[in-house]
């Protein structure tokens, strides 16, 4: 048995996968430790999954209501998908199969703000935690759990929860303990103050304190976290990257951001990596991080000097960058601090630094509001994650994305989104390879010049501007956010039909 | 001269209202003490007013911004957009002839946030602030201003102005002296915790300080506020009162709310009026508040000991309750605190007290997505308010409405709302005078069976109810947000055409 299970009655617990999930009940809402892809159990879910299944085949009616910190990976939301047996799930997936389900129907999907999901569980508005199973590096003396490669919501299921499953993991590293800063604020009318006032400051635990007569299972595992490579910086990145630089360049030299910046939130992604790889190559120096997700790029800056210190609650990185950060994770623990999502995305903190936010957009309208989360309006991609947290919060948020997808067929810049996640009252800044809208203190027909002007590509400018023109000639119409509604969503219509949006 | 103005410096700058508008240039940005009609200087801006119709007359250009708290009143708002002078005003305005040139396109509006319009001033979002015209209740000896009956964005405009207007006004009672909490928490990097962790509790000083060196003018003025009185209940807001009052008591029997509930925030209006009426009735004791604005409703609650204590950042009051606000002011100083907008709605204090919010929609819809700025989709009713500050950050976000208006011809339950303001992933609870739908933990499916059962006038649910099952038979829908894009601002349109909702 591992040496990481320090704690004598729960080396009694330890048991395989297949024998643990037979403690799971249909019916059962599980809080599950993992975010983006890191953290997340290994063998519980598939074994959970078998049990379904072979339920399913008797023409039994065997589903669960699945909470996590984020997204997992193929072993967690895959597996358990692909069951059918995932009744309703929160606060955020990104699992192709998962997705499925949720588009078919099979599955409720209630995409919250991934700070507020962990109060709300610990509030009730859920109901009942009935099982937690987490992923851990050890198991100390006194049944204290230090966790892996995420902390996510582990601490409020595994407060909330009646039961316990403990993964230990021999594939994470040992030397991540030290890493994490366990601490929760608590609920109200005791709410305490979040004491934090700088991205590095430490104010909690390095391991959660759980309740040891609550486990009723420990399993053993070895398996590495979902990894994934980042893809070569293309052009239209290094653009935006370039666009948002130059902005910063230019609030610096304005007296309206000091010289580091302030901390730099950033999404996860492929260009939110290039903007952290543009930053490498920049002028700028000792900047900070207050984050979710720590990815490649941001570990080059730290490797590099050019950041001192990143705050988030979880990693997600290539395997390379894993490998590196298992090698060497109590040099990183200097400089890099994971803490529960509701503290790394929580509004009290974000707004007193002053964080600058940076996330990924489906589809911007000419008035500034921002989808994030459906395609066509009615499809769910992945969900909000911590982009709601971060840019209502933000001292500057921004907004990144190619002006065009799928070969140029979709706009990303369109009349009217056909979701809304973010409000024309939250967003102020939109790139695209073509430009940078600024949009601080401009009324929505001031926005729709500069959207279109900046950031919209080319081959849409013209329909754009036309659109706008054509609103403002409605019968009744007011002017100060022109539509023409019988045509507002006319762009994403076209597309479903013709599969272009191009007229 | 008044014995209300204590600076001997300050005394020297005491002029007309026509005088000192002699100060202010074409092009001016001007930030004006007030919020909703309490606190607004009461003779500068008809003298402003009065100066640029003159020089329009000359064929001169003359246009300046306008920022303030909130809304203010006929005398700020309405005789200056008379003029057709104002160029861009910011961030909340419920003016009739104000909200007529929004609409037809000769003022820009900028929407914003409550609690963010104060600090992206201070920020220099918005460029220079030229002038503050602030109105005080007296001028200290130090010339520190007291302000009045609300405070606002006062403290930002003051730092940030190159020139400074004061208006002393004697029907102001002196006896406010002692009610308001001045603080800020600065800007990032040094951006300090809010040490807020009661709504009674007072973390600052009773003036605010300025620099006397910056006053160009001092103005006297006796004139109330505009207080106006509240219609008397009707049999819509007493329902909607009743529905709000049983989830309370739903919800601490499930223990999910204290005995004494939690701050409530209350919005402005007369259906969030009854809703205080009706806990005036209610056997909930030893309430307290954590608001914008205090209501005559919430002066009841404090006159009786329902409600212990009141924080706010400003009055909107009848005629009759106004007289005894300035009758025993230093009375209600002990259970009163008048606060920057900037602190009274603040992420940081809201989401820490734990606040319950409770705010009007002019529309929601089936997957509880609210509207509450836009009349269908395009013209400006008064704006978001502090709304989207409390909404967000609340314990338990709520909304109010009657389920239609304009006699039956508008339903505020729609398929698809014409403009959000406050996103799906922010609305937990909707309420009409059918019913209360708690959203908490649902996916979008089954938000929409809840909203159209609990909430929706039974004109249009057979309607809804339709629609959701037309638009979950569209070619390649997603299950997750079913709509037929064609249709979803249709009935919209409809009302427009046809001047009803109903087919």
């Amino acid at each position: 048995m591992s040496d990481r299970i320090s704690h004598q009655g729960l080396r009694g617990k330890v048991m395989s996968a297949d024998d643990a999930a037979q403690l799971i009940k249909p019916g059962d809402q599980i809080g599950f430790s993992g975010f983006t892809g890191a953290g997340y159990p290994k063998e519980m879910p598939g074994a959970i999954a078998r049990r379904i299944t072979e339920a399913t085949e008797r023409g039994e009616e065997f589903r669960i209501n699945v909470l996590t910190g984020a997204s997992t990976a193929p072993e967690l939301d895959g597996v358990l998908a692909e069951t059918g047996g995932v009744n309703w799930r929160a606060p955020y997936q990104s699992d192709p199969t998962l997705r499925g389900k949720i588009n078919d129907g099979t599955t409720y999907y209630s995409d919250i703000h991934l700070s507020h999901s962990g109060q709300m569980t610990t509030q009730g508005f859920f109901g009942p935690v009935d099982v937690a199973i987490v992923e851990a590096v050890r198991i100390k003396e006194d049944g204290s759990i230090v966790p892996s490669s995420s902390v996510g919501n582990s601490v409020n299921y595994l407060q909330a929860a009646e039961r316990i499953i403990i993964e230990v993991n021999e594939w994470q590293s040992a030397e991540l303990e030290g890493m994490h800063d366990i601490w929760l604020p608590g609920l109200p009318p005791a709410r305490q103050i979040i004491p934090i006032e700088e991205s590095g400051q430490r104010i909690g635990k390095a391991a959660i304190d759980i309740d040891p007569a609550k486990v009723v299972a420990v399993v053993e595992t070895n398996a590495p976290d979902r990894n994934s490579p980042f893809k070569p910086l293309d052009e239209d990145s290094k653009r935006i990257a370039g666009h948002l630089i130059d902005f910063f360049e230019h609030e610096v030299a304005q007296g309206r951001l000091p010289e580091n910046l302030l901390p730099l939130q950033s999404g996860v992604g492929n260009i939110a990596n290039a903007v952290l790889a543009g930053l490498l190559d920049s002028k700028f120096e000792n900047l900070t991080s207050y984050t979710e997700v720590i990815q490649d790029g941001m570990i080059e800056l730290l490797d590099n000097g050019t950041m001192s210190v990143a705050s988030a609650t979880s990693f997600a990185l290539s395997p390379d960058a894993a490998d590196r950060m298992n090698e060497k994770a109590s040099d990183y623990a200097k400089k890099i601090i994971l803490r529960p999502q509701e503290v790394s995305n929580h509004a009290e903190v974000i707004r007193r630094l002053g964080v600058i936010s940076c996330n990924g957009l489906i589809e911007a309208d000419i008035y500034g509001n921002v989808n994030s989360t459906h395609i066509m309006g009615t499809k769910m991609m992945n969900g909000l994650g911590g982009s709601g947290d971060f840019t209502r919060n933000a001292y500057i948020s921004t907004f990144v994305s190619p002006s065009t997808a799928k070969g140029g067929d979709i706009s990303a810049i369109v009349p009217m989104v056909s979701h809304v996640d973010h409000t024309e009252h939250d967003v102020m800044v939109i790139i695209t390879e073509q430009g940078l809208a600024d949009l601080r203190g401009l009324a929505p027909r001031q926005r729709a010049k500069v959207v279109i002007d900046k950031c919209a590509h080319p081959d849409y400018k013209e329909a754009l501007t036309e659109y706008v023109e054509r609103a403002e000639k409605q019968p009744k119409v007011g002017m100060h956010t022109p539509h023409d509604l019988r045509e507002a969503l006319g762009w994403h219509q076209r597309f479903l039909e013709t599969g272009s949006m191009k007229a």
